[in-house]
């Protein structure tokens, strides 16, 4: 009655079925001090891709034939620990299996009233992402334009709501004329680009941004990027939070070198992962749920049902499947 | 008797000796408020390349038919200024010509007695160069690893001497024998690598810098960065003050996107001039000097004789020519 969901092979490209395996396991029993978890709502983000590597990363690689994890909502069904009680819903990196034991550390309670799911997306990495990213590198100021990639996504459209929220034009780039009508419609922003149907990415940056681009935030990496680098103001600055474009690949892209411009126009391009401001988390929760509270942060979900489901939710984010957060119910 | 060094053409490619053209100009005579200066050093600059095309910069273009201009030493011949009088040396950013008038705004007085040529290198925009770059872009901590590229040249040099004095390990890479032996003996640099012979650079790099490269004083920009970048740390920084190796290009460069390194590293990257901290030059000009008169920067210049010559002076420096500053003397 327990299942995992196993690395089988590391991909070659993009991952295929054939490299997650489905297992029968036994169902755990919580021990004196353990909890028993039963998974409620399972996150998939991009950055798990380069887990399923051996490469060196910021994250170290998962194991072949050992369970993969994320970030995880789950009930307590049964409680020997007593800072937990049968159910409590609680959030953590926890492995792909439909139930688990924990001995407690690392879970976090959550308030089911707000919406359980919102803690694996605008209450949590994702929203925490968005934040931090805008904030500690591209530190935008009223009146600047904000350029956001893969912008219809979970973190990207939290940026671009954050970036109106403090007064910045904000231009979004996505895969689809329904996830641009919803960049304007629902999360507010001033502009929206469809690459797959523009010829000249660099120009339609240059109609909508016509006092150039002051700060970049990056989901995706590749040409895109570069049309929107080209675009670029004196003291731009650039968040690189992910270059999925790349996650697939087999070797490394090419493309123009962007020294000369980053030079040129005192730029700074940066790299991050949302741990690098651990210690500001507390005080980034509590911004994210005002502003969620207030009715300012529109929050979007692409949620998907089934455990079953779970592998090819993940392999569908790198076709742009997701509107928002994609998160599998359990 | 007076002569100015005009831009006959923006140069396609490397500029060459057709672009510039001599012209016998009229001897100036110093109006009431005004000083005759005579020009004594000329200091040639990579940067001035990006000067003799129209091309958006960080500084202006030069004018076609008009003189070109770079930091120069003069003496003061003649004064109808309180402010100066004959045998005054100045230095400011002054046009190509033997003999000119000033106003007196925006000359320094300098003291020959420290050797004027000095403040056209380590006491000047070089040195201050060398010092912002690293100090507010590099961080350096005692311990990590620097490397500098275009090290033997004049803003190379002082970068490596700075970050042996503030504790770093640090590893030169220039273009010929005589420049890394003179990197090790006269600068103090560790290592010194001359690309020109080295079949393998990352792999160059990655045996001087066991512990990785932490901080990457970049010159060249090109393949040199790229092999210099894949070596990098976690939190690795990038200060990036020339591209030498684009300067003379007609096309953009391709190369190997660095996005994903640059994210999986949370590394930083940034471009600067050195103006972008003219508020704390009167600090730095203080630092420099300390550091000169205790001896520990030692002051490298390559001097061409004749006003004729600097032409040819500034395009050597795009063939390496130069060890530190280079500066023709009239």
């Amino acid at each position: 009655m327990n299942k995992a969901i196993l690395l089988a092979n590391r991909p070659v490209g993009k991952p295929a079925e054939s490299d997650f395996k489905f297992e029968d396991i036994d169902m755990p029993e919580a021990k004196d001090g353990e909890v028993l978890l039963k998974t409620t709502y399972v996150s998939v983000d991009p950055y798990l891709r380069g887990r399923m590597s051996d490469a060196k990363s910021y994250v170290p690689p998962f194991e072949l034939n050992e369970p993969m994890s994320s970030a995880i909502i789950a009930e307590v069904t049964a409680s020997n620990n007593q800072d937990f009680k049968a159910g409590d819903y609680v959030t953590a990196g926890l492995a792909w299996k439909l139930y688990q034991t924990s001995n407690g550390q690392g879970l976090t309670k959550v308030d089911p009233s707000v919406g359980l799911s919102a803690y694996l997306g605008v209450l949590g990495m994702t929203g925490l992402t968005a934040l931090m990213g805008l904030q500690e590198i591209g530190k935008p100021k009223t009146g600047e334009t904000l350029v956001v990639s893969g912008a219809a996504g979970a973190v990207g459209s939290i940026v671009g709501q954050i970036g109106k929220i403090l007064g910045c034009k904000v231009i979004g780039i996505a895969g689809s004329d329904e996830k641009t009508a919803l960049l304007k419609s629902k999360f507010g922003f001033d502009e929206a680009i469809n690459y797959k149907t523009t010829k000249n990415m660099q120009e339609a940056i240059a109609a909508a941004a016509p006092d150039g681009v002051d700060i970049y935030f990056d989901n995706v990496g590749g040409d895109i990027s570069d049309a929107v680098i080209f675009n670029m103001n004196k003291w731009g600055r650039i968040a690189i939070c992910g270059t999925i474009s790349s996650y697939n690949d087999t070797e490394a892209s090419q493309g123009p070198r962007l020294q000369p411009y980053i030079l040129k126009n005192s730029m700074l391009m940066q790299g991050f992962i949302v741990s690098n401001y651990a210690e500001k988390f507390p005080e980034g929760v509590k911004q994210l749920s005002d502003w969620l509270k207030a009715g300012k942060l529109q929050h979007a979900e692409t949620i998907v049902d089934g455990f079953e489901q779970i592998p090819q939710a993940f392999m569908d984010l790198f076709e742009g499947k997701n509107e928002g957060k994609m998160v599998v119910k359990i």
